[in-house]
């Protein structure tokens, strides 16, 4: 086993310059099972921040489906194989609405990559309404999406950012002021499209607005900002990348929460626990528009194996109650928290749904103002006390966490003791 | 089991309408061992086609390294570990040259989307050049480079195409003048780029050019475009995609039989037998530029299972020698191939290197009018024969012959009796 300096000297010269690693130590993990990770030193780490390994790292279920089908059979879709029609059919039966049919590909970003196409394709029009906080994917096309640098060859004018919801600020002092508020921002967004030339060809948009510090938003926040888009020809993109599967408790997806119908569904990281498959589902109309006007082909996308993956991942969801087990976990979570806040003052504003739960930490709670380093260091001491979670939103203040499925209520309360020694030790 | 008509109807209905198939009468295929895979009724197809198989359908060794890091750890490069580093170092050991580092992703489409961008960051230009008849990838970007189809959103603008060389047509009837005519066309490219405003920012080329019917070239064909390009400051970025990993058989990669050093080389396909894994190569200059333009992360990209599956790859190819079995076994098909040839006045030209494999039908020898719906009737009477092939080339006339690497000598007397039989019958 080679040491952290070794290997990050390494990762310097093999993989570039400022490839970002996790915790100003970072951790060298070897081996992972359930909730749990361990390092090079035999450490153990409970895990509250991957979303990937979805039902729990190394999942038995999961790997046995890797591991018969790998030695079975793995070749593309220009072949006839059962293996991706019943799956996507599984899928579908998860979705209201039209959304009935869908491309498998390998990653989020491809499938994002061909939401926006299929956006265009349908409407003709390439403007795209995004967050200002938000990320979708790292293909050049999607890159486009996010506001943190400036893609390489420019923006295309076609992107048009609103500003992200902040249910702890709220634009207006209420909710339904902050969800008017967001559609008249959206409508300027659809008028400045049209007026460019480029149209209106949708808007795409995280449910639950993950990145952004997932602020707690009533279902029907997004109606008014949905109207407009689609008043100006456009259609609804929910990337479902980080809420879908059950993570968020009360529902399956993140827009059923937020309670709206999207034309097009992206989904990604948790979808295999860790096999590189991703998805885009859509109607069969949009699925038309697209596949008359591109002859889309993905080598790797919807092989057997990754078919068998995804099928074991939704196997898994049914046979351990997850998404009712995270509504039930999360609750738990936010409960102690809350009071967890009473004893800390740094606490602004717990919030989520499932285990999707945001701790947003304030240097005052009358000025609200972000506790960005203390985050920071938190983070960092609590990877130091054995606990592994992040920190984003808006602020960077956010605590982020996000564990795997099966996190239960003995690791809530050692997650939320060893917070506690961590948040007196600032 | 499911029939095909079953799965065809439901395919309609759940991947949507115009998905490619293979041949008249599908083949569903359940299973795969070696050079071998085996459809629904239990028929037996020598697998004459597939590349992604690269060291063979489920190979033992590469599905047992799948197995055995999937229940050990999955998990993405912000940890660290040594598995991406010590695959990494050993892929750079098969470069010339200062291409020392990479980015791991999930396809050869979102390598080449990167290639692109790194291009984009060391010049400071858009500009792209690319043969006529290619084909990069599927993303948004990357499919700008295709001529088949307008993309959706049109074209940018920052693409030139410029003719695929043909050795079988060269334009000024010999090597030289072909050479210099594909010179002359990247020279007026780069000369259009400029004056556009979007200036240079490199070439992408299959060094095989295995979408254009893998034409037989020199090697040093390619330098008065590569000197055109690097006078105008644009740098070379070779797809591996298709002919690396030792498949030509004289090399490990396509531009060192081409006979050039490229600045960024991108492979996907073979690398991890089916595991969907893929990556982008290049000096630490270029990578460094990148990565300072651009926060790229990949969260499936380099991950543990993926880099056992490609290092898996890699033993293969060593210990089976599957390299000069490539070349061994590719010179003893062409020999038959072209002693076919003398029989059937169709085969106008028999070319390739290694396992990758060409034969061009023609409707008269003397005009070489492409024969492409006989290649068409050839593909689907060998499916009915039990040997699975295709066509492409630039007038889709060319039998593509791309085995998995263990092919071997009495495959390929099965595969040239089989093709006798055939091309007797058209």
């Amino acid at each position: 086993m080679s040491s952290n300096t070794e290997l990050l000297k390494r990762r310097e010269y093999l993989l570039g310059p400022n490839v970002h690693v996790f915790y100003d130590d970072p951790v060298q993990l070897v081996r992972g099972q359930g909730v749990w990770v361990y390092d090079a030193d035999g450490r153990k780490y409970l895990d509250c921040y991957n979303n990937v390994p979805h039902v729990g790292h190394c999942h038995p279920h999961v790997v046995e489906a890797i591991c018969k089908q790998a030695a079975t059979l793995n070749t593309h879709t220009r072949y006839l194989h059962e293996g991706i029609l019943n799956y996507v059919e599984r899928l579908m039966a998860t979705f209201q609405g039209n959304i009935t049919s869908a491309i498998m590909v390998c990653t989020g970003s491809e499938a994002n990559d061909i939401a926006l196409r299929m956006a265009q394709a349908v409407t003709g029009k390439t403007g795209i309404i995004a967050t200002n906080h938000t990320y979708h994917g790292n293909t050049a096309a999607v890159s486009q999406l996010s506001t943190t640098k400036p893609p390489i060859g420019g923006f295309g004018g076609h992107i048009r950012h609103v500003t992200a919801p902040d249910s702890y600020r709220p634009t207006g002092g209420s909710a339904e002021a902050h969800a008017k508020a967001f559609a008249t921002e959206v409508e300027l967004a659809c008028q400045s499209l049209i007026a460019s030339g480029h149209g209106v060809s949708g808007i795409i948009v995280c449910p639950s607005f993950v990145n952004e510090g997932f602020p707690d938003l009533h279902s029907g926040f997004l109606d008014g900002a949905i109207t407009a888009v689609r008043k100006a020809g456009g259609v609804i993109i929910a990337d479902e990348v980080q809420p879908g599967f059950g993570r968020i408790g009360s529902h399956f997806w993140g827009h059923e929460k937020a309670g709206f119908m999207p034309d097009i569904v992206t989904m990604g990281k948790p979808m295999g626990n860790g096999h590189p498959v991703a998805a885009v589902a859509t109607s069969l109309e949009i699925m038309g528009a697209f596949r008359n006007a591109f002859g889309y082909f993905n080598t790797f996308g919807g092989n057997p194996v990754s078919c068998a993956a995804a099928s074991a991942v939704l196997d898994v969801i049914e046979s351990e109650n997850l998404q009712s087990k995270a509504r039930e976990t999360g609750d738990y979570a936010r409960l102690g928290l809350k009071k967890l806040a009473e004893k800390h003052d740094i606490i602004g504003d717990v919030r989520g749904s499932g285990l999707a739960i945001g701790v947003e930490l304030v240097l005052d709670r009358s000025t609200k103002k972000p506790a960005k380093a203390e985050a920071d260091r938190v983070v960092n001491l609590m990877r130091q006390h054995g606990v592994l979670l992040g920190a984003n939103g808006i602020g960077y203040n956010v605590i982020k966490i996000r564990p795997p499925m099966p996190f239960g209520k003995p690791e809530v309360d050692l997650m939320l003791s060893t917070l506690d020694v961590c948040l007196q030790a600032l």
